[in-house]
This record gives C-alpha cells, sequence and structure tokens, in this order.
C-alpha cells in the first residue's frame, strides 16, 4: 500500500520546489523594489481568467499601469484577447505544463518594461490544483471560481481557498439560469479560510468590478 | 534558457511514466478479460462530470451494470451523490495529486465486486491536462467540456482533444444565455483530431443522453 510512485516522486519533487522558491523570492524582491503589486490569479479552465482581466485591463484605463504574463498550454489566443487592452502583455507558452514555475516569470519579466507598471497580472493556467504549490513571487493570490462550476467547488479545492488572499466569484449574471447555493458556497470558504473576502463578480455584464479594483487599490504598494 | 527545474523533472517523470504504464497494461488486462469497458472520464472542474455520471446511472437501471472510481482531492461529496444511483462506488482520494494513477485504480478494485460490472466508469479528477498523462488502463477516453468553459478550451487543450476517444458537450441548455460559437469549437476539434465524435449533452435536461448511451453501448465488450 506504499506504492513505488509515490515513494521515488517526493524527493524530486522537493528540489523543484526549493529550487522554485529561490527565483520566487528574487522576483518577489524585484517587485517590492519597484513598487509592482503582482497578482497570481488562479482558477479553472472557463471559469473566466482572461474575461475577467480584459474588463480589468478596460476599467483601469489611465489609472494604474498594468502589464500581463499570461500562461497556456500551447495558443496566444488569451494573450491576443488581452492586447487589445494593454500594451505589455507577455504569453507563456507552458506546453504540457499545468501551472507557472517562477522561472517562468522571472524570464518572461525581460520582456517587460518594469518602469511603466503599477499592477502585474499573472494569469495561470487553467487548473485549480497545481498552480498552488508553486509560489511565483506574487504579493497577492487571487482565486476565481465561477457560478457555473458548481457551489462545491470551494470545498472540493481546500489548498486554493486556504492560501487565497481573495476569492472572486464570477458569472453571477447567469445566477437565474442556475442551481447554486451561494449560503454554502459561502460557507464552505469560511470553515477553511475564515478571513478571506468574497466578492461576486461579472466579467460580462461588469457587476462587481468596483469593489475588485478597490481591493486591488488598498493593495497596491504606495497606496492611492 | 534551459531552465535547471525543467531539467531535472525529466528522468524521474520518465521512472514515473514507465511504473504507471506497467501497471495501467495489468488493469486493462483484467479489464479485458472480464469483459469490462472501463472508461477514463476527463474534464475542468465544473464541466458536470459527476452529473453526467448520476444522469447515465440512472439511464442504466436495469440494464449494463456499472461500477464508478471517483477522484478528488480531499471530499466525499461526489462518491456520496453517485452512491444514490449506484451501489458500486469507490471514492479515490488524490491528497494534493491533480489526477489519477494506475496504481490508485488497482487498489480501488480490490473495494470492486467486478463480476458483477459492465461499465467501469473512472471519474478522473477535475482537471483538463495532467489526467492525460497517465493511463489508467482504460478501454475509452471520454473527454467533457461545457459550454460554460467557453468555446476556445477545445484549442487550448490539445493534448485531451487528440487522445480523446469521444468528447461530450455539456451544458448545451444553456446556449440560450451565453455566447458559444459551436462552428468554431467543432472546428478547432476537427484539426485535432478527425476523427472523434463530438456529442452535446445536458445531464439537467437529459438531451443527448440516448446518444451517450448508444456509443457506450457499441464500445461494450461483448456488444449489445
Amino acid at each position: 500500500m506504499n506504492p513505488p510512485v509515490r515513494t521515488i516522486q517526493l524527493p524530486l519533487n522537493a528540489r523543484v520546489l526549493e529550487a522554485n522558491d529561490r527565483i520566487a523570492a528574487e522576483n518577489r524582491a524585484e517587485f517590492e523594489r519597484r513598487k509592482i503589486l503582482a497578482i497570481n490569479l488562479i482558477g479553472a479552465p472557463g471559469c473566466g481568467k482572461t474575461a475577467l482581466l480584459e474588463a480589468t485591463l478596460r476599467a483601469l484605463s489611465g489609472g494604474r499601469r498594468p502589464a500581463v504574463l499570461v500562461g497556456d498550454l500551447t495558443t496566444r489566443r488569451d494573450g491576443d484577447r488581452l492586447e487589445r487592452w494593454c500594451d505589455q502583455v507577455v504569453q507563456i507558452s507552458t506546453g504540457q505544463g499545468c501551472h507557472l514555475e517562477a522561472h517562468q516569470v522571472r524570464d518572461a519579466l525581460g520582456q517587460i518594461d518594469l518602469s511603466r507598471v503599477d499592477y502585474l497580472f499573472i494569469e495561470n493556467v487553467g487548473n485549480l490544483i497545481c498552480p498552488v504549490g508553486f509560489d511565483l513571487g506574487q504579493a497577492v493570490t487571487v482565486g476565481l471560481f465561477s457560478l457555473t462550476e458548481g457551489d462545491d467547488k470551494a470545498a472540493k479545492h481546500p489548498y486554493l481557498v486556504e492560501s487565497a488572499d481573495l476569492l472572486l466569484l464570477n458569472k453571477v449574471d447567469l445566477l437565474p439560469h442556475l442551481s447554486f447555493d451561494r449560503a454554502g458556497f459561502a460557507a464552505d470558504v469560511r470553515l477553511l479560510n475564515p478571513e478571506v473576502p468574497v466578492l461576486d463578480v461579472s466579467a460580462t455584464t461588469g457587476e462587481g468590478l468596483d469593489a475588485w479594483l478597490s481591493w486591488l487599490e488598498r493593495r497596491a504598494v504606495g497606496g492611492a
């Protein structure tokens, strides 16, 4: 009952994570030195990460200066969507990689003029599990769930909920068409992380975007 | 530009996959000997894997005899839902593991009376990436997308589309409330896998379930 696959995985994972953490710490020091708020955005495929960022970039226009790193297996689709709203977007192709790692962020930073960035949004690969284990050097971790995924998703992804500084619940415009227990979802979150705020948003209608932008502003290095 | 993290990962992954493939082959031989159709069901969190299986188990009542293995990080919620419709359900808790592996399936089979199983549904962990790389010994791989995830998800998950024997597009009852390019989705699928059938289904309304059950029946070992 102690499968060999598991046994040989452990030492390597520890080495990988140690290497990752070292680079993440360097990224974090760089962000702090430059007063950049780095946001690691984690959510399932199709939860609306890119749509939320599109709406966010549009709303920021003329205010805080954004840059975006966006991780995906193969396509450039998300990057292409985001470039309409932001002149500093770097697409990171992970191949078969199911999460971003700190060295990929570090390498992508070389393609960005950091002297004109206030918010660095890092859209992680669509996955609720693996990205949680890899620190990228972010100041804050934002977990994005969507109503259409069902009300059990917080309980089923405890590591994300525990490590998140903010949870966003997207696609609230679809509530009339779904069966979703909002109170049950909130109760599951509270059990795992009593402190984390949960904001309802709709990237489609813009509902809740003000609260999300205000939250970012409060976290911004250097204040308003 | 050849990050050390990647370099040290490769040899181990090869060993892990080799060990996994050996056990998967043993599982597959066992399924074939017993004329069990094993189905590896892969989809994102909240795409409706469990809801589809609930509807499937209900529809099979009195026909082909099902058993279900269901993988999840921590909770028993999916298993509890499925046990209402099937007396042979085993929940596999993967902890922080983002996919099922063949040894977990092998161990779970010890809790099932295989002499009364025609269909073995294996509900993988909610994840469109990692489960694809781990053979479990299944006869068929079924990829489940849902309309609410957006029409770009086939293009963004080429490895699943390429390896799938069937794709199901769930939540078609929500089409009137969404912007989803059905033809574009189909075109992306065709580029990656010209042969794979795509069936529209709704686990909620039951639409498309007949076609899904007929597909299973045609694949069933021993015929109808």
